[in-house]
């Protein structure tokens, strides 16, 4: 397998680690700082530096676009036009409706992993950073099956746990369940040292939950401003969405309803509970067999089904027929009833589906 | 030494075991749960169960309150009632200014440890609990300066940071760093679980951003709703602001002013790591000695002067002269710059004061 990786800092050197070292990948890199590429060098998470973009995407398979979101929909526009007929094409932003143009394009699949938010650079880079995390994917209505699957696959293979999605609901998503978090940690640092400082206080120790609900505040800004740039329309209805449910609970305050305050935070462990237990679908891995027509989307529509109810597809793997007229897909799932959903879903979407 | 503990869960607990193994203290133990009282005995975290508050106080030196925030007053009224004219009392509620009625005694100190958020019951009661951990102490303007002293001198050996502060400020503080942070958790997990029904979606595995910011949601609802209620002028205050603060940034966002978001970014990052520092001053441990006139209130006047400028008193030692009609009070502070700060404050007080 020969990988393409543009832009290697954190991600893009921790994807180049783990292809070499868990897929024998030869990975060939490219970065805008020439000082940057020679770590990733140096640290092994390349085996060859391209001169240029068009130079490092020659010959690939499989290139992945990992530069700062703000730098991404240009560079994925230059990947796509040197990159090879048959290379998968994917990027690793935060926000994922500033690529969908690309899409046009059957090769490109956007991606987003939810990993590495606490450090960056190279230096940085971990051949296990991926492990277990969940990556979205974000395929058009265009997408190559093949090179979906393909995409899938190596993802799989970085110990990763790819989800299909589609961009407006990705990005609506993150608005809430991470850049609305970040704002927030922001707001609450700047709101203590105000608080402080109206008495002439220094700063007192802060318990647990302040330091917990506060880890992200000001996260790498040259990133982060991009991401809620990037993101703003969805943000600032989170923000909106924010300020009326704060309201509540002042109004609630106000009229000293303890019965009201009380099944209010009660709601919210149930909440919590809810979201730890996402994920956790336990039991035997169940391999399903889709058949389906040789035609591009289709393997994405599959996919952005099964993505929205939540069912994680632990690999895939596709057969095309001798004259490529239909194909059969392996989906592996975990767990019966993960299973008979996925069974349920595809066979919806009019694909007949056999459980193996 | 003579301790009793009235309301024997987590902390109580942790107060009866640490008093015990630390102080070789004799521990008697109250709690209108028979079943917890006899849990408490049978932990080793109380030498004897008092079959009221009343026996349960007889001949203490030290009477700690632990009992939820809206049966503080009551039952420190009940104590004070009950305990001996030399006995110091003191409670450990989230909230300080309910119990300052109490302070009208010059036995009562009110109290604070922040720690044990995470769980409850006197089975997670742990000797350790209090290890590193603030313990904020609000003595009123009548605080026997002895008595002072001993609850000080007790904390420090359970492990703790004795920080002296008033109520009010005590409250706004907590509102900011403690309620305000409980109330944005449950706030958040709620939201993001309206933002996914929306879409008929299931939630997505969520990054460990938001599973930080949203650690405490939903804690324990009867102690949580107590604490919101008591505070509940100082909480919706905060909440005005942060509401005030979320207008601001999405304001920012809408005019999508680049610059102003980086700065505001790295602002939080600058007031995060203020915040980190906090409570870290080094080198080895300074003797100051203070000549002090043998009044109510005169010991918490220094211990609150220092408190408010963030000096750490490492210890205190108070030697009164044979007819007690002044005394000489030894304190430690850490490093020569909290010293030197210890000793301009102490002095602007009007009371001499000499390094040892």
């Amino acid at each position: 397998m020969r990988v393409a990786v543009v832009g290697v800092g954190l991600i893009g050197g921790s994807i180049g680690l783990a292809a070499r070292q868990r897929l024998e990948a030869r990975v060939t890199g490219y970065d805008h700082d020439p000082g940057v590429l020679a770590q990733a060098a140096e640290k092994g998470a390349i085996d060859a530096a391209g001169a240029d973009v068009a130079e490092a995407v020659t010959g690939a398979e499989l290139a992945f676009v990992a530069v700062p979101v703000g730098a991404l929909p240009a560079t994925v526009e230059q990947v796509l036009a040197a990159a090879p007929a048959d290379c998968a094409v994917t990027d690793v932003g935060s926000t994922k409706r500033p690529v969908r143009a690309a899409a046009l394009d059957e090769r490109f699949i956007g991606g987003h992993p939810l990993a590495g938010a606490e450090t960056s650079g190279v230096m940085n880079a971990r051949a296990d950073l991926f492990e277990g995390a969940t990556w979205y994917l974000t395929p058009g209505e265009r997408a190559s099956g093949v090179l979906y699957e393909r995409l899938h696959r190596v993802l799989a293979a970085l110990g990763a746990r790819p989800a299909a999605i589609d961009s407006e609901t990705h990005d609506r998503v993150m608005a809430s369940v991470s850049h609305l978090p970040h704002v927030i940690a922001n707001v609450l640092v700047g709101q203590a040292a105000g608080t402080l400082s109206e008495g002439g206080e220094r700063m007192p120790a802060t318990g647990p939950s302040f330091r917990d609900a506060t880890r992200v505040a000001g996260a790498n800004g040259a990133v982060w401003t991009d991401i809620y740039l990037s993101n703003r329309d969805a943000l600032a209805a989170e923000i909106e969405e924010t300020i009326r449910r704060l309201g509540a609970v002042r109004q609630a305050l106000a009229s000293a309803d303890a019965g009201a305050i009380e099944r209010w935070n009660d709601t919210a462990g149930e909440h919590r509970q809810a979201l730890l237990e996402v994920g956790l679908a336990g039991g035997p891995v169940r391999e399903l067999r889709v058949f389906v027509p040789n035609r591009p989307g289709v393997i994405a529509e599959i996919a952005l089904a099964l993505g929205r109810a939540g069912v994680n597809v632990v690999d895939m793997a596709l057969s095309p027929a001798d004259d490529f007229s239909r194909g059969v897909v392996a989906l592996w799932v975990r767990g019966d009833s993960d299973a008979a959903r996925a069974q349920e879903l595809i066979a919806a979407l009019d694909f007949p589906v056999l459980p193996a």
